[in-house]
């Protein structure tokens, strides 16, 4: 008897099958990122509608050009991404950081500083450092 | 009887009392970065000379201006820093993120991408979401 | 001379000072949580206006009660928090579940098990251990 | 000549090669569970028939009900494995929460607070919010 | 009117105060670290004795001598909890590694393994290396 | 048409195809961990010529016997990688430190302390306990 059961791996959603709701959604990323797909993680969370569109919603209104750029947006994400070692994420924001203008070599200076931005971090904890009254003022 | 004994808080070594070494290291700082003090990370690491070498080193080496400029490094740092909460470096590499050219408007929209990527990363592992091929390709 | 300027610490943003969007998210807050206060995460975000209003109806929608009733949700977002280690989010989401009707008792069992959770995921990793097919199906 | 040596995977030590003191967890661990089989998790801890009686009789104290009901505390343990991103503990306390009881729609409201906690820790910590004095009292 | 009211902030039950069968938990710390002593995480625990029990004979069982000495043990335990980044944590176990014989050296060269590895950690995600199959045999 | 280009899987650089500069590292490597081949980590960072050598320079200068002996840094490096959660990193450190003397009796010893600890780390954040007097001074 197989008491503990396992919730079936997320199945995609896909738009063949998809609710008007989440079709709306579906058809806005199209439209936004200008392309004929959608990724993943959107049809994961197509679970859930109001997560979807959320989510979706958000991330329109945050990765949008302002006062940083999007090529900066795209770098960002993908350091806290591999920061916080998400291989699903690492994958999406690499090839959103390379469509965005990431070259092999701001990956390369990336890396460097996500790296060695982890390292400091715990020499400063460890050596228990005090902030400086300069960095407080 | 005081069986555990508390370790000294890490004390700063000032540029007065610093070995030859350590001062070498702290006159290049202040060279490469145009000031004229050290902040404390710097002189708690001075404790262990062949680390505050390296550490410097690498920073140098890291963070000067390449494929990336100067203040996109300085955001991303400040990126993995909030992205870990530690204290230190959070005002630290806000400070120099600031003296790198960060508005407070830049701020505000990298807070958005830290704190969004940390919300989507845990959205894609919690849903154990595939890795599309056309990602992995 | 002080080239290494520190960024102001955040000050809050007062409802006298606060600008009518702000204000309306504000009153929104105090409205839905039926209480006259303004805690300093707000206040903090009210520099980014539209962070703080797009937090908040974030918040708003996922916190009320749904499949999963309040309390069970600030329990959640407790456990977080303190696996985290952010204090302000520790101190803030304590509060928030002990009016939601967290006991002493229910406080030290859900402590019990993120301390639990985060020893485990440790072992699995370290271990290596693979996913069971039964968990895969 | 090979001289990194690999570890080995670690194997699964089965029921019927288990030494008297390790039968005697996984037998308690059936009993408890009302199971008829034992996941991966217990078979690579049973390496150490130390660690591996102690784990168990830490989770099988943990995990009664008490001020929280199973169903409570495995949405926490579920919580907490998603935020530090450990797929064998997703995968394996997925399945022991959707057996205690989650429906579909906790899982997207439970996804939906791991997510927002995550993201608010970070604008908490980015911000370097204070603490509020009425949270401190 | 104050809707969200604090919880306290974690008092400490002292031995004077505390009850019979957290006596015994103190009374067993003492005389096993031999000193006169508790220090403040086991006084905050004591609010749930059966943690209080629980965690202290775990870590009395795990951090006795065996394979590995003491002094390895508690710099295995400090350098989790500087990577972790946890104040009290630190705090502690560099008391407590100091008084198992921790030398400055030591820690310094701790502190290096650990920045380190923190740093190769993200360089190894960030590039997505895969493991050789000389480490999976 | 496929408007999110998925960046290549970063590919391996055999020493057959590497550059001087980069041969001049992996001949280093090979010497001074006496062996005849390159793991990927390294010919993964080959695509980053200044951070492969940066990185080798520093691990080779830290990973030295020093006040510390190589197996109690590798068991150090083991343990910061399973409380990261990195699937490469913990292949090929389990793999170092079993070359470094590491026995399945201080593997599981060594689990057991990782996994404590990062319980006992989330316990004093989430009860918020003050650092004792005796462990500041």
């Amino acid at each position: 008897m197989d008491d503990l059961q396992a919730p079936d791996a997320t199945p995609m959603i896909e738009y063949s099958e998809a609710s008007p709701e989440v079709r709306a959604v579906y058809d806005d990323i199209m439209r936004t990122r200008q392309t004929d797909w959608i990724n993943n993680f959107w049809k994961a969370l197509a679970h859930d509608p109001a997560t979807l569109k959320r989510t979706w919603e958000s991330i329109k209104q945050i990765m949008a050009p302002g006062a940083l750029d999007v090529l900066t947006k795209e770098l960002v994400y993908l350091a806290v991404s591999v920061s916080n070692q998400c291989p699903y994420c690492i994958a999406s924001h690499s090839a959103a950081a390379k469509k965005a203008g990431m070259t092999p070599e701001m990956f390369g200076e990336l890396m460097a500083v996500v790296g060695m931005s982890n390292e400091t971090n715990r020499l400063a904890s460890g050596y228990r450092v005090e902030i400086d009254d300069r960095l407080k003022a």
